[in-house]
């Protein structure tokens, strides 16, 4: 059973929510341990009546903190001292709702990069009609092909591994499918992704999420972090315009027809809500970690913790160093 | 009433779709010429029986061919002379469903730019809860920042003739929403936005979309694309989720309910349908362009020559150039 640590401290609704979203993971295959200042993790912790190890660490990085600089000055950031829980082997894989560049620099310097990376890429799992993995989300908003290369071989390893897609096709997120579209960035990319040792599809568009065209999506942390929060606007709009379009008018004679398929429309805005996944996954660091919104409750957190501990369970950091090599 | 000059010759369904389009925009308040080899379109109005003006050009752009070579070598290609009506005067506005840059260049070289605009943009209105205008489409996928102060400008007025926004907000897109987020384009643009004769909002983010936010977004052209594709993608994959989860398991106790709320839901997707609007403007233009995807049927086309009559019965042109030479 794969053991995680939780950066307790971060998060807007840290560490109450995040201690209960510990909690409730440990029903799903994973063990847990608490990283923070123990009073108020304890206190939590005593008030549902459960026991969990904790580790203490003294100081904390704010959302607003330069990063790399807090890093480095703030020696015992919970963040910091979950990733060198999993450098030094004692956690399987690491968990924080903090300020995610906080979370890339304490993977950065505690665990370090797979051989091969240039910069680790935060890999989401879209819940569309067939399930996308898209990165980088947000990690490098300037971006070097060779990078998205690396995405490419890291991508496909995620998703072969947790959206069981064999052989998975690997799309250049573009602005049209003919090759030679786009900026330098991708043209250049695209010679790079064809001898990748992946089924490089070519370029996709937008309008190809969900479909079978491709089951990764690479592109720079600008255009990804844009794609990814536009599918959520549009997905939780079109919701509540169909909500709107059956109910707005209040009309008796078709009440009860939409009361009897309303139970079907909450199930797949469950299904879209971003919080199913909990978290995104560092990828390129040289051991599992993933991060959730800094908005996250306590269900986002026990998804996050389940992710973790499925993505160290199943080695994918490892498949991704051999396919890397392979490159 | 205003004269829309129709380039018959452009598009994947030309001339058909688009003299059928055409035709069918006559009820709207439109006027048309029709540009192109006079005897294909001769023989759809004459199997339709309506009459409308014939300005023949000899030439085609294919939508493989270099634009801005194309334009130079073809003069009497049909998307230039319909350019070179409206420089003319002799129609108001000009509608393309043929390559975009193709369309990009004829409007550049044969209408020229509106002073104080370097770089023509693609706006187009996105059909969600809070129609909103989103610029650069794609037109430019490297802008500086001063293209995206001028987008801004452009993408108010449009806002407010075409929507109705009194003053709208007009964010910058980005990948959070503090100042000092994104890369140095977003950097650089927010002091310039900050100064232009606009309600600037600052920063907004992808899921910011079809929210009272932004009335307006200004992009570059590439991340625009992505945009708006990714919105048409999602709504219609979320569409098909919500069709399936109503109808998927042919449950008989609720198939009554789902047939008494489809029209609802069909109603809505209507709402939703990229072809609603039909086209897109290229602002910058010293006169109405709107452009047309490639695969356009006839209803998009009679939606886009609609959207130029309005557009050119407004003076959506004369306002830019006011506007911009307030800033």
């Amino acid at each position: 059973m794969a053991r995680i640590a939780i950066d307790a401290m971060g998060g807007d609704l840290a560490p109450r929510e995040i201690v209960l979203g510990a909690i409730a993971a440990l029903e799903h295959d994973a063990e847990v341990v608490l990283v923070g200042d123990p009073a108020p993790i304890r206190a939590v912790l005593s008030d549902v009546g459960v026991d969990a190890p904790v580790v203490p660490a003294t100081e904390l990085i704010a959302m607003g903190e330069d990063p790399a600089a807090a890093i480095r000055e703030k020696k015992d950031a919970s963040v910091s001292v979950a990733a060198r829980l999993v450098a030094a082997g004692e956690a399987d894989g690491m968990v924080s709702a903090g300020s995610t560049g906080a979370a890339l620099a304490a993977a950065v310097f505690g665990i370090g990069r797979i051989p091969g990376v240039s910069r680790p890429g935060i890999a989401t799992i879209l819940p569309i009609e067939r399930p996308t993995v898209v990165l980088d989300a947000g990690a490098n908003l300037a971006v070097k092909p060779e990078h998205l290369a690396q995405f490419a071989v890291m991508g496909a390893v995620m998703a072969s591994i947790y959206l069981g897609y064999e052989d998975p096709a690997v799309g250049l997120l573009n602005i049209g499918s003919e090759a030679g579209k786009g900026r330098d960035l991708e043209k250049e990319a695209f010679a790079l992704l064809e001898a990748a040792p992946i089924r490089f599809v070519g370029n996709v568009e937008g309008n190809d999420l969900g479909t079978p065209v491709a089951d990764v999506l690479v592109t720079d942390g600008f255009t990804g972090n844009v794609l990814l929060k536009t599918v959520e606007a549009t997905a939780r709009g079109v919701g509540r315009m169909a909500l709107e379009a059956l109910t707005g008018d209040g009309d008796p004679s078709t009440s009860a027809a939409v009361e009897t398929v309303m139970p079907r429309i909450a199930e797949l805005q469950a299904r879209l809500d971003p919080e199913a996944y909990g978290g995104a996954h560092l990828l390129g660091a040289r051991g599992t970690v993933v991060i959730c919104h800094g908005s996250s409750t306590r269900v986002a957190v026990a998804n996050a913790v389940t992710l973790a501990a499925e993505g160290a369970a199943r080695g994918m950091v490892a498949t991704i160093e051999e396919q890397l090599a392979r490159g």
